[in-house]
């Protein structure tokens, strides 16, 4: 169930029965030569909502931009600040417990959003924690899940691609999205075959360092049908996380 | 031509034959007993996508979240702060002009985003302004358009509903969607069929006036035979304004 | 009644009989060769004093600050960030509201204001909005109203100067300003007679585009009598205005 | 000369002489049963703009809400939050300093503003002591001075009613508004004579110690005559000051 | 009692008895050629300290790091901005009074955080004047102290360096770290013997102006001998100020 | 070296040999029945401190508040908003790349401020990610480093305790606080022997969980001789890691 797809009575009615939600979290960012500059949007967004469809999960829209200041240096990358993205997590945060969503289920795309999103459930705790009414608390429960880090994703992806896989740009994303979109799949010489890995700083360090925007991957070896394992290893992990969150 | 679904060098081209660029910006905010939660994202989301498509224009991911907060007394609804929603504006106009576009053109589905939009649009505007260094300017036009407000959508929606388009939840909005999204046609009965007009403040005002949602409007009229049209003069404003904001 | 002329018991005995104010709110911002630096300030404030003396009705002291960004290539023009000019009408209109005053009319002179005030309301509104307490609501009623935009002004300026009306340094507020202070008439040669149209972005782009600081106005054509009408009109307006807040 | 009374080519012509501005800043609070709620305002302001007259020099218009929050149970009084002063004095700065304003010279008439308007000061330095580029500095010196802690004015409250002056809703400041605005003098019986004095931390504490708003003052002293003294004494101390400014 | 040494339940039981404590702030900037970059914030703790084991007040851990932004311009001065101080006071208070702690003195060592953190105070107690429930208080007592402004301290401040003494970089402000870190006495010939006097802006005016740091002070006077006197001085001063603020 | 114990004679000889600085961050907070408040800023402190004396190494002030919203139900936790914690890193980072310090290194001792932390090193790099000149980046290297997850603490902390270790109030971190300061060490009865384990939201959440405060630990087993054990192993892994910092 898509939350842009129902009408405000539907959300009542599903209310009554579930207080989960599954919110896709993302990034507009460079990935790669080959890559999607939506790849990490779209990613967690394809898996929510087949999971969602599935088993009559609500799906919130995606979050499609987020933390990318480091990739700011290749075309059409898009960054929030991360005080940015903080308050636009604490206000869909606060908006949706106001209509009674307990478990909300963030599923991200995109590593570099992390640390701020951990940051931003740290806020909203701490309104209740430093509550001038003694006792307070929320009832609301937080949780960022990446998509990339379940355990059948994580055993496949090492199956299928080993140290090829890399940390940005990768293949198993690249991969994903050539399922979901076969019809944006970019045939794309890449030299070296493996990009190099290492740290970074801002954006001129990033593109300095990584000069085709891959980190430590290979993603010529990206195809649609690893993409389709991937997406439904995904859909699997996530439901075993999500009705983890449930039940707490 | 969609951001998302293009990889860094196809946006590094692009920028060589245009400097423009639309996003979509919406809101999900409840839509009345038949109009979809996330009606004000979709409209310009279909429509922009279509003439990125027929005009190989970039179009940016939808900002699905606006400034909704007199729609938190029915559930589904999601707000932005007004001031979190200026810094989102803010850094996402700061992230494509690094990039060189230059000519950025908003496209809005929703009333209640236009203030606050134009106020980020300001903000950014000020620090040129009152830079310590005389003279500098910014070579960033930032335009605001509404597809519901342009010549053709609007003599369209006065033939096909007249009075009983409204203000929320309108005939219009919800054909388009409906011819948008098909499979999510919902069926209900509305009473009284035309929603009372008027003003509000909070959301537990909002509710209070308008207890279905609706604001104006006899969306039962909807259909997704007018949406198409509606959906072709959209395009056709759009082209039209963009066009225009290009020649500046 | 001036707020800054009464004593607080004075206020005190007014709140028994009505729980309305009227706050003038302007800018201080160049209005071309002839026109006063503080012209959007005064315009509000002269009005609003006056409609107060002949009703009884509180007011504020003149918010004479606003946002001006556009204009800061003229000497004297001084601009409150937009996110500054929300922080300064929320907290105004918490104060106010803390007294018992539930009818906040804040009469504008600028229409770059127009959209900052107004994000400043949604963001007083969304607090009560996104309460943690259920059913929360705020009994403020907060109005933003435009002294050049009411009906007999409208039609009183259209009547005496037509299409030299222009939108910046208009006729209109050049006649209210020389009714009010004859002392400071400025004789000053214009040319062309009537400045250009159009739109602009930051201070830099503003000048380029209006030389002298009108835009399509020709203010030569104004006169301390015209603006004594204006100012009549100015207060009936108002006047009407108020008291449909105040009915509400 | 007061620049809301300028037009632009004016300032653009004063600024040729000089780089020196006054800024009137006060409080619009309750000043006891006798005083006016726009006292802190009014003060600065006549004795600035009596000053700007006799000696050509620029008065922007008056900053008249300050921070105030201990006054807030006090029917009229209005406050900015401590952030949000130091935004709109950090604003007005710099919109000045843009135009080649260099010695800035805050008149203020409330105690209460003065440790958040010289944090505003140094949060303004900080840009510069921060700057990236090594050796940047401002050349904008910002000035704040307290009409009523003057020499001038300090010896003649002291003369004219001792310890009666007390420092909330003083002699002195109540004696120049009924100098400048006779037709709001008040005749109001105050018991006991002289108010208690002491400390304070938020409003509802103010009141409880302060039950008539005055602290340790007997304002019953208060004359027109005396406020006529005090006026010029103000003025005299003030060209003092804003020389020696100048001078740096 | 430092708070960093007890167990939570050591605070719990010092709680029942007494809800006092005293919280060491200080900065980190050049105290000229033979002071030590820590010296504001190692004058209050050493004092704080001292007087807490006497007699049984708890001590939190000292703020360091404080308003020093006309300071930068001389290696290994660190400042936070007025708002960023401003923020770190808040949520200090804010979590001492969590636990019942009620009287909060702040020991100051830096002149220039004064105005930075009685403008914090404000904002906390702004927050209960402007509360939506009317009648709302804090029972939350803030103080701020400054060590070196107690009576015994700056009469033999007076005694034993006269003049000399200066305003940064005292002689007293150094012969106590001194007293207290004997072993990081710095040997330095100092020309002039006293530094000059005066105003400064930004970090490039101060250094400009006191090119080795100093402010009108001798520090070449300073010894341990002194800074044991001005420790003991210190001491008594806060435990009288200390007790005043608890009896309130 | 610490800074707090330097002249600024004696930082400006330092730079010319070294660009690196160590600054410890910490929180002060619960630690169970037998922990320290000060833990998690003591233990990053004395390993600091001491590897700063055996290889020159210049050593800020410790910041000792944190983000430690979820202990706030214990006496004497004191937290920093994650946003607060943000702007503190980001000033003193500000300042520090201000004097040419170019390899910061943050020890950390608490786990709850590592993403907040990292989320103030992404809005500082984002500002010349972003910034308005093109290939504009900056030359320092900010880089987080947890004493307690070094290599060697990590092996001697698993052969010392094992699954007794747990993972707040560790067995680790009390230790090393009492070989620190051995007067402070608490001989404290605990039941269970082992905490629980597991998740928690805010303070009110957390304390219902851990009732004593500890996370999956028993404390019971520290001792001042593992302490001094971990001591060493802890300035051996962060003398590592920082000439890797250092290297780059």
């Amino acid at each position: 169930m898509q939350l842009r797809l129902c009408s405000w009575l539907e959300v009542e009615r599903y209310l009554e029965a579930s207080t989960g939600i599954i919110i896709p979290i993302g990034s507009t960012e460079q990935h790669g030569p080959n890559g999607l500059v939506g790849t990490d949007a779209l990613c967690p967004e394809v898996i929510a909502r087949a999971a969602g469809e599935r088993e009559e999960i609500m799906v919130a829209p995606t979050l499609s931009i987020g933390m990318a200041q480091h990739h700011l240096c290749f075309p059409g990358s898009v960054t929030l600040r991360p005080r940015t993205l903080m308050a636009v997590v604490y206000d869909v945060v606060q908006s949706l417990a106001r209509h009674g969503f307990r478990h909300l289920y963030f599923l991200n795309g995109h590593g570099g959003n992390i640390n701020t999103v951990q940051a931003a459930f740290a806020e909203y705790y701490a309104d209740y924690s430093l509550h001038e009414t003694p006792g307070c608390e929320t009832s609301t429960h937080l949780h960022l899940g990446n998509w990339f880090a379940g355990n059948r994703v994580r055993a496949l992806s090492a199956e299928l691609f080993g140290d090829a896989e890399g940390s940005h740009a990768t293949c198993s994303e690249v991969s994903l999205t050539q399922y979901a979109y076969p019809e944006a799949i970019k045939q794309v010489e890449m030299s070296p075959r493996r990009a190099p890995s290492g740290g970074f700083r801002d954006a001129v360090d990033f593109r300095r360092n990584y000069p085709d925007g891959r980190v430590g991957s290979d993603p010529s070896l990206a195809s649609p049908e690893a993409g389709e394992k991937l997406f439904e290893a995904g859909i699997a992990d996530l439901l075993d996380d999500y009705r983890q969150l449930l039940a707490r």
